[in-house]
């Protein structure tokens, strides 16, 4: 059995996330169905994290086992020729028969794109988070600099996701404005769910002057989701990268 | 009567261009509509030239004459509120009872965007012409400058495009490369039908290595289509400017 890793490039627009659903159309649910057309096994595609509707992914990260006698090179090809063109698998190869995309994983990184425009974007919808009001990009440098670290992101999770322990280390972002396109990184060794999404809408408060960057500090150590912005726009965020 | 001048951003994936046709959704009857639910009147929207099904646009502009009392400058909220989400009014204002946005027009900017990877791209696809050949950018660059200057551009014309002068003035060019991305810009005081995408098929052959970059002078002269690369990809194409 070869443990066959793949690199999939992903427009979540028309997709409910990564995950397996009933009645709804995944990414993993498409992918697997592409590897049943292709090899003729039903084989469980293990990803390297949930994703939420309408997020997208550059280089999401998956693996499934097979005995296919298709060379792992070539699983790229073969699956991009029956899978729809929303979803691309830009690499593949073998891995190590221990890996596993979400348990062999040391971090992330993340994009967020805020397209900062008077009237919404036709071209960039579906692609940025679109805010419409004048943002301050020097302030959200300056708050964006204060999740470097390894805190308790409790402020910055989800209600309800009952995860144990919310300890995470940040280990860069970065925050740019290139015409009108406002672009937001960020590399850790993992992030809640919603964590980048209420992180983008915290920045976005911060630039609207509603929140002032040094109170970033003070949102994180109260440990409350209610302190922090709203979780920001699906249609913005990207999984970059996925390190191992 | 006052004279509305729009700047218009459309994702033309969905459209068969700009010009309105019988059995055929078009960006001009999209907009037109949206402007009769407005105002109440049918008002005819002119438009600075035709585009092709598939083709974008950053800025657009058209023009129509009404009785409405909507100031004109709040006619971008008005109909961007009653507008599909691929289309959009980034500006309006009265222009002068003169102004026609295609007879007033002094020239036009496009830009070509080539999508250069091995795999067919999710995200950026409708929004670029992917190649996955590698391309050599400096070959294609030594071969964009070869346009500027004014010729009869026969060579880059459809068959059958009827036009009497196919004179036109490049006035200048740039091709750049970020990361996977090739953007090609020209701007001139006007273009013939399908020009900029048979440049930019001449100048993806030129990257191939199957033209060389000192051959355009050449093909130009030759005034033979021919001669000549493909038609490139509708998707890769954005009209960026009009000039008045």
């Amino acid at each position: 059995m070869a443990n066959i890793k793949l690199i999939i490039e992903f427009d979540g627009t028309g997709y409910h996330g990564w995950q397996s659903q009933e009645n709804a159309k995944t990414v993993q649910d498409t992918t697997e169905a592409a590897i049943v057309k292709i090899t003729g096994e039903h084989s469980a595609l293990a990803g390297s994290g949930r994703t939420d509707a309408g997020v997208h992914a550059i280089a999401y990260v998956a693996n499934f086992r097979t005995t296919s006698r298709i060379p792992p090179e070539r699983f790229s090809y073969a699956l991009n020729s029956v899978l729809p063109d929303d979803i691309t698998i830009v690499w593949s190869e073998e891995a190590h028969e221990d890996f596993h995309s979400r348990f062999s994983s040391t971090g992330k990184k993340y994009r967020y794109l805020v397209c900062n425009t008077e009237h919404r974007p036709a071209i960039m919808r579906n692609r940025t988070c679109h805010i419409s009001e004048p943002l301050d990009i020097k302030l959200m440098k300056e708050a964006a600099r204060q999740f470097v670290g390894t805190y308790d992101f409790s402020a910055f999770m989800a209600a309800g996701s009952g995860v144990e322990n919310a300890i995470r280390t940040i280990r860069s972002v970065s925050l740019e404005k290139h015409g009108e396109i406002i672009t937001f990184e960020i590399e850790g060794s993992g992030f809640l769910y919603n964590m980048v999404r209420i992180i983008a809408g915290t920045l976005i408060d911060v630039g609207r002057g509603k929140i002032p960057p040094d109170a970033i500090s003070d949102i994180i150590d109260g440990k409350n989701r209610n302190n922090a912005g709203k979780t920001a726009a699906a249609s913005g965020l990207y999984l970059v990268e996925v390190y191992y």
